[in-house]
């Protein structure tokens, strides 16, 4: 793989990522964004998103905290960037532990995500199996959501993202382990979200959707590990971490540990 | 009373703290509830609000800024809340300055929060009286506002918890000013709005809310003050807090500054 | 100009400033006016903007992420505010890029705004210019933009003010352009936005709309300055801005670089 070249694209082209996401998350979202090198937009407005989503870089539709409009905003978007062939991220947020949300993902992948990137149980709950989230929390590990992950790869054409204590990044063939110290992004809140904008900043400037997922969730884990030595509690270290997306050279990736499984 | 055990429980049980409040907070309320140990969510749709607030730890309904759907989802968690035990907080943000909320907090209160949290003039408006709230700034103090307190705490069975220079912890039949030094709080947004958070997972963990309401304020000022001490202005005071939220230990609660009144 | 004077007053008088703004910026928009010494307060429901933009020291409109409901209460706030004599500022966020807030901007500018707020390209747009915008990003130059400023200010009697390397202040009759190193300010995400809240406040506060632009973007440009100095990314620049908006002195306007240009 050719990791740092991913990275390095991503500073270079500065890709536009227009994000449909939640209310929690939106300012910590364009922070992440603009100290990593891409440019942030929003709208959720219809009318809005459907030529947005033709004109941006990348797509994000985060399904944090829903609205009506919004989620009418994110049926434009995914159909104008699908038509425009723009790449689009799939975060299926608390998928399975709450309806309205759940109805919709599951009919919204079916447009074929360039990317689906969620916990364990989100995972599991968007391919149809039985999980155990509690609200945005994964109460599933990430071994067990691996075969979901690859039922969804292979289903609807996407690579898959399964954040825990290792990150495993799924499509038809592959599996790969992305090995960081993460702890730091569990005790804020959009650690998991803005790496859903981060990975669709990386889908725009690499044409391997597989590495792209590899190496934005690479790039943002030593992020996350150099902030962690940085930094005395959650609120140092979400400062520490925007300071360290900044700092991260490509050439970090070169090193990092990704672990290839095979499985039957 | 027995402060540091409900912290303790807090910090071990982490309830998870569905949130219905305002966008200007949702951020530093979710890290909030991180940093002290619990676990927030939110969402604001109808269809959603129900079944989550009968799922949830403890349900927070801020009225900061609520839209016309927010507000459905808002009558839809305090039923359910209602109907299953859920211990849930309103926090009536500008009652009495800002007509829309007013009158719909008028109306919810008769659904008997555990706990009802605001500042003196949110406090004397909800009860009916004469205030002089400006925005989401009380311009009257905490003493003038704890008959009101106690008249609303009588009427719908609920603590009622006032944040000023002391904060006061009022129910039908006691009241208790906690001493802290909070003023880092109100130099930064979402100081109040994030401690009804707070409170709402309190109570969850605890099965008196009137020790539950003490135990979050006292925590919560500790860690203000010790935040305060580490840092040189607003931007630096929010990120200390959130630390200081984390490293607070339960045990420090045993000599907080409680002052007990009795009123004729 | 007695920039320093309007700087004292603000911080005296602490406006109650009433901003309709966009999601991502909020939270940040709240501190930095209370950093400054002003008091921050939102809604965006229908039926409390039209009362509070009458009772409110200045209103903000910010059109970066926009609601159906939201666009009514803006037009209520926007109303209400010119009844009332009530200064209010229009931040057309993305106006040119995205089309319903185009069509909105440009009928609601109409109601003459006190002082219009963007960076080159949306100023460019809103006064009907070719622009090249994309997304929030301005790809045009102040230069370029300065004679649409003085079509919007003359035909619609505003204060015009085109963000970038420096700051141009452009009514009928006079353009200053505003010396400071903002460039920490592109790398966070709201720089822009929570400017228009501060001069919001400073109009509340001045008599002369001009001047009180002028002393907004002065004193919002040393901050930056002094918090770039102070950080080491654009998570600790956020931080330190906040605290240094808290420790500017009014004085320090008085050496502000100002340019005053004459144009044929």
């Amino acid at each position: 793989m050719t990791l740092p070249i991913v990275a390095r694209n991503y500073r270079e082209q500065s890709p536009l990522v227009f994000c449909l996401t939640n209310t929690v998350v939106t300012n910590f979202t364009a922070n992440v964004l603009l100290a990593s090198g891409a440019a942030p937009a929003m709208t959720d407005l219809p009318g809005e998103a459907r030529p947005f989503a033709a004109a941006a870089s990348a797509v994000l539709v985060n399904l944090g905290t829903p609205t009506t409009e919004q989620l009418r905003a994110m049926e434009e978007a995914v159909e104008s960037a699908s038509a425009a062939g723009t790449p689009w991220v799939l975060d299926p947020v608390a998928v399975g532990a709450l309806p309205v949300r759940t109805e919709f993902a599951r009919r919204i992948v079916a447009r074929r995500p360039t990317l689906i990137r969620g916990n364990a149980s989100e995972i599991m709950a968007l391919a149809g199996w039985e999980s155990s989230g509690r609200g945005v929390d994964s109460l599933d590990s990430v071994q067990e959501a691996i075969a979901a992950g690859r039922e969804l790869a292979v289903k609807y054409g996407s690579v898959v993202a399964i954040s825990g204590e290792a990150d495993a990044i799924i499509d038809a063939q592959r599996t790969v382990l992305v090995h960081t110290n993460g702890i730091g992004l569990t005790r804020i809140t959009g650690g998991g979200c803005a790496l859903g904008a981060v990975c669709a900043g990386m889908l725009a400037v690499h044409e391997d959707p597989f590495e792209a997922a590899v190496a934005a969730h690479g790039y943002y884990g030593l992020a996350a590990e150099k902030a962690l030595a940085a930094s005395s509690g959650p609120g140092s270290f979400a400062v520490a971490f925007l300071d360290s997306l900044a700092a991260v050279e490509p050439a970090a990736l070169e090193t990092l540990n990704c672990e290839e499984k095979t499985y039957a």
